[in-house]
């Protein structure tokens, strides 16, 4: 049996994965202000498209969550499938627990055992440390790098791998429990989560 | 130094700590229904009141948490001092976890780590370990023992230890982090606990 297969045959499945928007799912770079335009960034980031698929598949319930107004924000989402729900906002904001509690039992989720949160915003990070999920730091589409695509492509390979360096620390000071570079590498990083979870580990 | 106050001076403090309200903090042996007549047993149970005061004068958060309408609950609560907040109903019922995520935000906590629930009722036992808190089951003033007062101290010494140890084996068995009989244990319980957090265990 291949590794993979063994992995996928042993390891306890995910609850749930809660995203951030804004720098995360779209808008590479976390450019998006309150005051955008419906005209910003709505492209979904590397691998962004491909890993939902494959949750879905799985039947993993997922939500995204932002802080944006929905003014932004939704025409942000319109790039993304339908069936990712959008979590209700909280009068309480990051880093408080509180609008990962509530993204949660939007969901109807029944535990908290496997829930997870994908990221690349630190304020959003540490709201779902608080809250008791598992976390998953993005390095170089989050708010830490801070760059459009385009100026991001046009950085030598030399300053790219300094400043993802630099966000890749930044966001395990936070405690975060892993450090991706974008959503392309998610679905080896989730399956890494499934097996720190079967050797007993808590988040 | 004496042992409980090395314990106090290293422990992290708790964070807050919710609590049953019918066969918990009131109502001993749960015997209110929702049909209950307001004039159901509403006299604290053994050790309520002191260890609501001990925790008013650590300064830790509290808040009970019931299923039973408010017709019922509120008059059972009445004998509670008013700064011990009542949660807001969810309509997700336990064992979900909605119940105890819901009574932290209303305390307006800010992390999950540190969050206890204490409880005789394996219902809302089960939401709190779904919700990821430290949870206390209660042997004797549940409702798995089930009786009054009176009936309680009617049966021998060895009747009551038969009843309590089965009561704890099931409470065990839904996997809470500790048992104890009533609120009288609960003070060095909850120094257990923070021993634990300290040592590394997490719920």
């Amino acid at each position: 049996m291949p590794h993979a297969e063994i992995l996928a045959a042993s390891a306890p499945s995910l609850t749930a994965v809660l995203f951030g928007l804004s720098g995360c799912l779209v808008d590479f770079g976390s450019l998006a202000r309150a005051d955008s335009p419906p005209s910003a960034d709505t492209h979904a980031t590397p691998g962004a498209l491909k890993i939902l698929r494959s949750l879905q598949e799985q039947g993993i319930p997922c939500a995204w969550l932002d802080e944006l107004p929905p003014s932004v924000s939704i025409p942000l989402a319109a790039t993304l499938p339908r069936w990712i729900k959008a979590a209700s906002p909280t009068s309480t904001r990051w880093p408080a627990p509180h609008a990962c509690w509530q993204a949660l039992m939007d969901l109807n989720i029944q535990r908290l055992e496997g829930c997870v949160l994908v990221s690349g915003e630190p304020r959003l990070l540490q709201s779902g440390l608080n809250a008791g999920l598992w976390t998953i730091g993005l390095a170089s589409c989050g708010s830490l790098c801070g760059l459009s695509p385009e100026q991001w492509q046009a950085l030598s390979e030399q300053q790219r791998e300094h400043k993802r360096a630099k966000a890749t620390v930044a966001l395990y000071g936070l405690g975060v429990h892993s450090v991706i570079d974008h959503l392309g590498e998610l679905g080896t990083c989730l399956a890494d989560i499934s097996l720190r979870q079967l050797k007993g580990e808590k988040p």
